[in-house]
């Protein structure tokens, strides 16, 4: 669920692509960690000071196996990703987390309840031994009951890993300050197919939303009217995608339902040209999802203006949601970078697999 | 834009199954009038009273003809539809509504803008000559400008429908009382694939929202995770579609992209079997439509509760309409049946078309 939220690795994306592990000290390898979604797998090899080795990306998600699953489908994946690196570091433990773990997945970690923290993900780890002898290590997601469930899987080792960087400045600082600091509300969003934002407190992610923006775009622009008329511009129109939020925030407007069809009628009127439709509609969601989100945050005595986010994934998509949410008066939204494998070196050093006392120094 | 908005003639139905008028008198046929929209196509041959003599209808729409415009799709469609009856009585006149009138209909037929009533659309009827020799009168929609413009195809002509009911009271009674009722604001809506709800005062159109309930109802359930879960039910499901209702129109809800993924999360949690989540989204979908609507409303000093709304369309899905709306406090609404035919004889009467002293007996 968290495609568009595979954080980029710009140091290693020529060894990603070509699979080259040339220069790699496999002797330091400490740790395999895999972020296996539904379309897509990536792959760190880290050292025992939770720096990143080596990267592996496929396109072979859950939902994109080569085979079933019955027909050895994941171990097949698993070998072509990993087993080079599994030759050259026998033994190194294997930690995973996204879709892999779902009910469709290699084996189903059944989700941990929210509040959740580091703690209670590593008590919901499962084991599968795979094909090759290697004993994969797979996190749970985190599930919130009640009138409207949430889900996540995924999502959850990226919050850990953007919460290292408070736990780091606790143990760095060691001081009242900063233990405070990180003991108060804050929000964390993850923008995407289904975008996730969650309230954690203390290092404990107490409640979240999914808001299905990135998905129901896809489905607007390719199976509804609206696509009719768009064209794709050259580079992102801002202008228009403001245009867009501003209109979803206005307390005027009658809702998702109706504001979308604008994208239709400002071209109709000659108002919005069809190259800067996709950015509009773009727009709308967006702000729609932030209004959303806004709506729930007044009822709790808050607002966005009240906070500081952090954003985790894909950086042109989070800049979009930095300038989003400026419209709403948040101006301190930071991108955090390395999200997805600070996590899964956090959880797995939790868990005793690595050194625990050697901290995430993944990020530059 | 008002496929799912058609009345159903059920005293004609075999005639136009079969497309046999067989017991039609055409001595007396005065008019011949058609509602051509987007994916269907239904014509109507009236008496000079109004009464509808026979029903034809075809999947003919205009995104639908069985060869393109240029190489005389319109005439085909027409001449199929209407020939035997032009042969029958000949020279009778000839009106039309619907996409048949927009850019990419047989002429089109500019918007007139809001607030219009039934002079306006009589003023702004273009002319086409048919191949067979016969004229189309193509009556015009309404636009609406501002930041948020709106646009409709077919249901002025309905809403011409319902308001001749108010036109046949107030000349029956001949009384200040139904005057004054007549002039005040009232609220007509129009369920379907854009769903249109339309303030109207003294029989003019003042000001109107359009709500892709419909088609993003469509979208989400074939092209979203959401439909991956759902299957059909024997009957429809009440209890999920008000369900879905209540929730949309509760205040603590982040908006529709969170809500409409608590279809897929009650499900995994158990609180939903497949077969009730159609309906659920359903209600959702309908619930945010009502909700926005009723939004707009209080920014007006009104509301749904204090609103006595007429609606035209499909029944099925205006009885669900009907449901969704007392949810809101709205006890009131009304179906107005036989809208479309009713409306089409109100501007031919209007344009001259016909004796303008015989009024619209079509509807039982």
């Amino acid at each position: 669920m968290k495609q568009a939220g595979i954080a980029t690795v710009a140091n290693h994306e020529s060894a990603v692509d070509d699979g080259i592990d040339a220069g790699v000290d496999f002797a330091r390898a400490a740790l395999i960690a895999l972020d296996w979604g539904t379309t897509s797998l990536r792959a760190y090899l880290f050292d025992g000071h939770g720096r990143v080795l080596a990267t592996r990306a496929s396109a072979a998600g859950i939902m994109n196996l080569p085979r079933s699953a019955a027909e050895g489908g994941f171990d097949a994946v698993f070998d072509d990703v990993c087993g080079a690196w599994l030759e050259r570091a026998h033994g190194v433990p294997v930690i995973a987390a996204g879709m892999v773990g779902s009910a469709q997945g290699w084996l189903e970690a059944p989700y941990v309840e929210t509040p959740a923290n580091a703690d209670a993900l590593v008590a919901g780890i499962v084991r599968v031994t795979a094909a090759n002898g290697a004993t994969l290590h797979i996190v749970p997601g985190v599930l919130q009951r009640g009138e409207l469930p949430n889900v996540m899987r995924g999502e959850e080792t990226q919050i850990v890993g953007a919460l290292s960087e408070d736990a780091d400045a606790a143990h760095d600082a060691a001081n009242d300050a900063a233990h405070a600091a990180s003991s108060t509300c804050s929000l964390i969003g993850l923008p995407g197919t289904h975008a996730k934002w969650a309230v954690v407190q203390a290092g404990r992610i107490e409640r979240f939303h999914t808001f299905m923006t990135g998905e129901v775009f896809a489905a607007l622009r390719e199976h509804t009217i609206l696509g009719r008329t768009m064209t794709t511009p050259d580079r992102p129109d801002t202008e228009a995608f403001l245009r867009g939020v501003n209109v979803a925030r206005e307390k005027g407007q009658a809702g998702m339902l109706a504001t979308v069809f604008s994208t239709r009628t400002l071209g109709l009127t000659g108002e919005l040209p069809g190259e800067a439709q996709p950015d509009y509609l773009s727009g709308l969601l967006i702000g729609h999802e932030l209004a959303g989100l806004e709506a729930v945050l007044v009822l709790q005595q808050s607002s966005l203006a009240h906070q500081s986010p952090r954003l985790i994934g894909n950086e042109a998509l989070c800049e979009r949601y930095r300038l989003a949410l400026a419209q709403f008066g948040c101006l301190q939204a930071q991108l955090v970078k390395h999200a997805t494998e600070r996590g899964l070196w956090r959880v797995a050093a939790e868990a005793g697999l690595v050194n625990p006392s050697a901290r995430a120094r993944s990020a530059g």
